[in-house]
């Protein structure tokens, strides 16, 4: 027998399963079961029609580039279209700047490989998204984590968190934020607090690393949109490398995102690519360009934002129907995650396991804390399952929820700084 | 001004650009210039009409996976109709040990990650394919050349290297070979050889890793079927990782590649790609997907086969009439390169700068040797030009390579183990 182990890597032998994929994993083997586990785009939300009618176009023009491997920084029309799209939300930059992913999570691993080393502090918010913990994670930085309150980062615990460090000897390399309707908890950083993360990353000289994917997605009324805009939009000096992605707009199966980065950083993250997958699908980058340049994508971001509007709504009603007082959450304002926390003795992974009994799913929040706390927080995506499976969804969940309440609780143990 | 290289890996400081890409970045800023650098398979031979039928019917069916998120392993029919492709090439296997990778770039990435710690040692072939030579660079591996003759890999320099590396107290973890036309050097290794190879393996508890993206495209009269057995095919013990790929056979746009691991691997495998990318791209894994089952592949394939194969007969006769003596190359028996040994004093890379200044570029051969050697020696790809352009490709090669000749030689050092 081979010992597979002796030829692993440190980082080898210590990854992890992601959370969120292993539940859609549950979600995909069996479809009676309601998820409100990945964060999944409404599928009956797709631009089908549009996307069929430029396929067809783009196989009848036989242009080679279609179906070859194209340039690592991207396919050239589609650069220049980001740099008008995140003009529109008040980031000035040029294609210099830009790089096409493949998916966020590929410029996540990327970042975490082009500045940290093993041993390096990554800051990160509690909870925050746990792709990117386990892409810090798997080179081994070290993950800090720093408290949130309603309007955002505690800028009090971010500066006595770096103050500590500084006398540890040990200079975090970045924060990573999702300021709009974050994942997990949905939330929209003010924009003081986003003012005052770029005067900590000056002041400090540290860089901020912010991720948007759900900026284009807030729900009028709720939020207006000058309320999303980036932190990188004020970024005067390069401090903030800026990543989004077209997985929650158009579709996710194109694998299309991409990073804006002071252009010291963006050339490096293109050599890095090199070696990752050489570049992002040309197939699909073309399919993204077109939509984007035939007005598919600003005609259907209103559409979107009017769906899971509705859905979180529903949602929430739900949530009021059968856990009113008993468990608390913030209205989302946009994006796809409502954020529910338990009473603190009930432990979400726990009743995780009732719930999928009953055929609902959802992620426990603990994954998405770097510091183990977070056992009674529930994240749910309210953005894939149709209104009726949500409300099913949240019935089913409020019964496992009822007889996990009845039970004898186990002390379950708070983990805080 | 921000430091960047302050907050940069070690890694991150020390990627290098590849020189592939480059040239193809070159290529793609002047349609005029002929190239003979990267690998790129013919697009007037993608199969577009089929890929047009089978796009509109994807989007017609409107059956949600195709634009979603897929699972991390792969969409599940293309794993199980590659169970039976690889099965085709005498490889007994099953969906447990395959995972679908975004081009066989990520594949190799991965397994590096998964299995190379800094300092750790990894064997190669001189030459070597670069991209490899990058991705196991990236985790700061120490890359070791073994030798091939005309029948592969130089068993007995391979032994003796093995045995200097014990005496240091180092244990490679793995030999990379390209045994199918391999690239750079278009070389088959024989049967012979690959069954020493993996007897070597047992014998020293190591790993081989296989990348196997041309062996179908062998060229009839000049290899069978039989000579591209894969070394994963007679693997009884879990031995061997085997890549293959799509791009050469379908068309890279759309990054669908595979690995065929031992289990205990290929769950390791699945888990590190989770944090690469979450999945590869669907709408790219339906579509190739459809393709195979369709009869696409099956069909295409002969007639890339014929394709290749005269499109290389355009290149040699071309060589033989400007180089003839002057120049040594073996004859390709498949694949897309055709490997070029120069006289001894002549520097490919200096010949490259006369050879872009006429509008025709190739890869200088050094990229490929982790030892340094190599200067003389140049990569041809016949695979993406047309004849036409092959044959003016060479005749402008053929004058650069006279006035290169014509000049006083600085000597030029010559890097062997």
């Amino acid at each position: 027998m081979i010992n597979y182990e002796s030829f692993l890597s440190v980082s080898g032998t210590r990854m992890q399963q992601s959370p969120i994929r292993q539940m859609g994993t549950v979600a995909a083997q069996n479809p009676d079961i309601i998820s409100f586990a990945p964060g999944y785009p409404a599928p009956e939300a797709f631009a089908w029609d549009d996307y069929r009618e430029i396929a067809t176009s783009l196989l009848t023009g036989r242009q080679g580039g279609v179906l070859q491997y194209g340039p690592t920084r991207g396919h050239k029309p589609l650069l220049e279209y980001l740099v008008s799209l995140v003009g529109a939300r008040g980031i000035r930059t040029s294609t210099d700047d830009i790089i096409v992913t493949t998916g966020s999570q590929q410029g996540l691993d990327v970042i975490a490989r082009l500045l940290l080393d093993p041993g390096d502090v990554a800051l990160v918010e509690l909870p925050s998204y746990a792709g990117a913990i386990t892409a810090f994670r798997n080179v081994r930085a070290d993950l800090v984590g720093v408290r949130q309150d309603r309007a955002g980062v505690d800028l009090d615990h971010l500066d006595s968190l770096t103050d500590r460090l500084a006398r540890e000897g040990r200079r975090p390399k970045f924060l990573y934020v999702v300021p709009n309707f974050q994942n997990p908890t949905g939330q929209l950083m003010s924009l003081a607090r986003r003012a005052a993360l770029l005067e900590w990353a000056e002041r400090r000289d540290m860089l901020l690393v912010e991720d948007d994917p759900y900026g284009a997605l807030y729900f009028e009324g709720a939020a207006t949109p000058a309320e999303t805009r980036p932190i990188k939009a004020d970024d005067a000096n390069g401090r903030v490398l800026y990543l989004s992605s077209f997985s929650k707009t158009l579709a996710p199966a194109f694998r299309v995102a991409w990073v804006v980065a002071p252009p010291a950083l963006a050339s490096r993250i293109e050599t890095a690519k090199q070696a990752l997958d050489l570049c992002t699908g040309s197939f699909d980058q073309h399919m993204v360009y077109e939509a984007c340049r035939r007005g598919v994508l600003d005609r259907h971001v209103p559409v979107l934002r009017a769906h899971y509007q509705h859905k979180c709504g529903v949602m929430e009603r739900a949530l009021r129907d059968r856990l009113q007082g008993q468990a608390h959450w913030m209205p989302p304002r946009g994006g796809f995650f409502l954020w529910v926390e338990l009473p603190e003795h009930i432990d979400a992974g726990r009743m995780l396991e009732r719930c999928l009994r009953r055929g609902v799913i959802y992620v426990a929040g603990r994954a998405f804390f770097v510091d183990g706390s977070g056992a009674h927080t529930v994240r749910l995506a309210f953005s894939a399952a149709s209104a009726d499976r949500i409300v099913e969804g949240i019935n089913r969940m409020g019964e496992a929820f009822s007889e996990e309440s009845a039970q004898p609780q186990a002390p379950v143990a708070v983990h805080q700084e």
